[in-house]
């Protein structure tokens, strides 16, 4: 059974954009991240103890800061736990259908004892730290995610662990200096569920030759908007504004979407909506210093 | 010329925890992440455009947060420009021998704009929008990684772009709101200079089922800590800490070092070190508010 056979996603990011890849440049893993889409409806069906394994090795396979290894991962089955993860993530079903959900930590606590244990001073109590740990959980992450996709499942990041960090770790016990960075549903999809590949930014916006450039970048954002209006992407999953009707037939794009998700939103998905505005305070809770 | 053909790593991460992946599990894109080698001795010879553009295209289908897309890509490939880069990162001679230099920016910029434009408060003033967009720059990071080694080609991430973030963001003329969170160096190897996949901390002590457990911690560690010594993994890698004459015998693993690094060492790699104490004050004056 061959990746490509499992895989029912030809609406890939290298045949929307027109990009022509030579085969010297084609293969397999370029074609499972390219073909990349969120998959948010499962089967009930579980995954294979050697499913889980190959994902979770290619995880702890991944680059880590200095070799320190700053993270952790949970591995969560339960379906009790889940739903109890799921209603702090502002009630995302995925958590619940998935079979299984992996919480990436930014772990610091092995590093706090392994300091104790060869009677050094532990310094490393400062924002770098604290961003070092969450890029070593997230470098983890992605590589289960391309693991989980690679095998034909479905996988979807789950940002909203940073919605309460305090429920969170007690959840999941985490000791002092760990900390739940993102989360990953992984399982089975449900089929006829798939929208196709999200269009990105143009390859213009966010990449730049030698020095950053704003060139064009106004065309390109309307372009794009149009695009995603197009397709109807935010349909029924439209940022609503506190005190603001929302009328029916106005444009609404990725400017609009992504404009109102930074400013103050009253509800996202139907969840109470929140920047996160004490997430510094609760990371600080949590055994990190963010100074 | 397939992937496997290329590359010359029969010691990766499967083979030496002996774990068991039956076919069905196991494929190509697993193989190139447990494969995963830090390379830092690269020819002189480029890099042809269409690798680059595979590599840039996987990159920009990492999943990003809500699809606000908060990061940028620098392509470096000017020889003094990646001088004068190698200097800010701690003289390292790999960004210089790369003839590929790419920087991951965190990048709120965009997203200030387009606030401004649809006529929006931009509220996303906190650690959580600076973190998001850090890992957004993150997880497109570690897809570039995987697709460059999918390709044969040899890489290495490096932290070091936030030694001095000022700097960093003048050279690569970075708006008010970009923030260099790690490069990547990307070319051939140098043929030879191959020390086999690292190894990483037992699984046990990275992965846990259901909730956190340090059953077995310390053990977990001393094995790792011998494995890593037999190794010779950080002969001539050490931290010096200042003040203490360094004794050539003494066992020196993980541990010691990771405690080190921790902690307020005097060099690593002959460079002046440091914790980037100073990181939270330069992410400020690039414009985020981490509060």
């Amino acid at each position: 059974m061959t990746t490509s056979a499992l895989r029912p996603n030809l609406d890939d990011r290298v045949t929307q954009e027109r990009v022509s890849l030579p085969p010297e440049v084609s293969n397999e893993t370029i074609s499972v991240m390219t073909g990349h889409e969120s998959i948010r409806s499962f089967n009930p069906g579980s995954i294979s103890e050697e499913a889980l394994a190959a994902i979770l090795i290619s995880a702890r396979s991944a680059p880590t800061s200095s070799n320190l290894q700053s993270y952790s991962i949970i591995v969560v089955r339960d379906p009790e736990r889940k739903a109890r993860l799921s209603a702090m993530v502002g009630n995302q079903r995925c958590v619940i259908d998935a079979p299984i959900f992996l919480v990436f930590c930014a772990d610091i606590s092995r590093l706090k004892y392994v300091a104790q244990r060869q009677q050094r001073h532990f310094a490393a109590t400062n924002l770098e730290m604290f961003l070092t740990s969450s890029l070593d959980a997230a470098l983890a992450m992605q590589n289960a995610l391309v693991a989980a996709e690679s095998l034909g499942l479905g996988a979807v990041p789950i940002g909203s662990v940073r919605n309460d960090a305090i429920a969170m770790a007690a959840e999941l016990g985490l000791p002092d200096g760990a900390f739940a960075v993102v989360g990953l549903c992984i399982g089975y999809e449900k089929a006829g569920t798939r929208r196709g590949t999200k269009p990105r930014l143009p390859h213009q916006v966010t990449v730049h030759e030698e020095q950053y450039s704003s060139d064009g970048l106004d065309d390109h954002l309307v372009d794009y908007d149009k695009l995603m209006m197009a397709r109807r992407t935010y349909a029924g999953r439209r940022v609503s504004m506190a005190g603001e009707p929302e009328t029916e037939g106005a444009d609404y794009g990725w400017m609009e979407h992504s404009a109102r998700r930074c400013s103050t939103p009253d509800t996202i998905r139907g969840a109470a909506a929140s920047l996160r505005e004490n997430l510094r305070e609760q990371v600080e809770q949590r055994g990190f210093v963010v100074r």
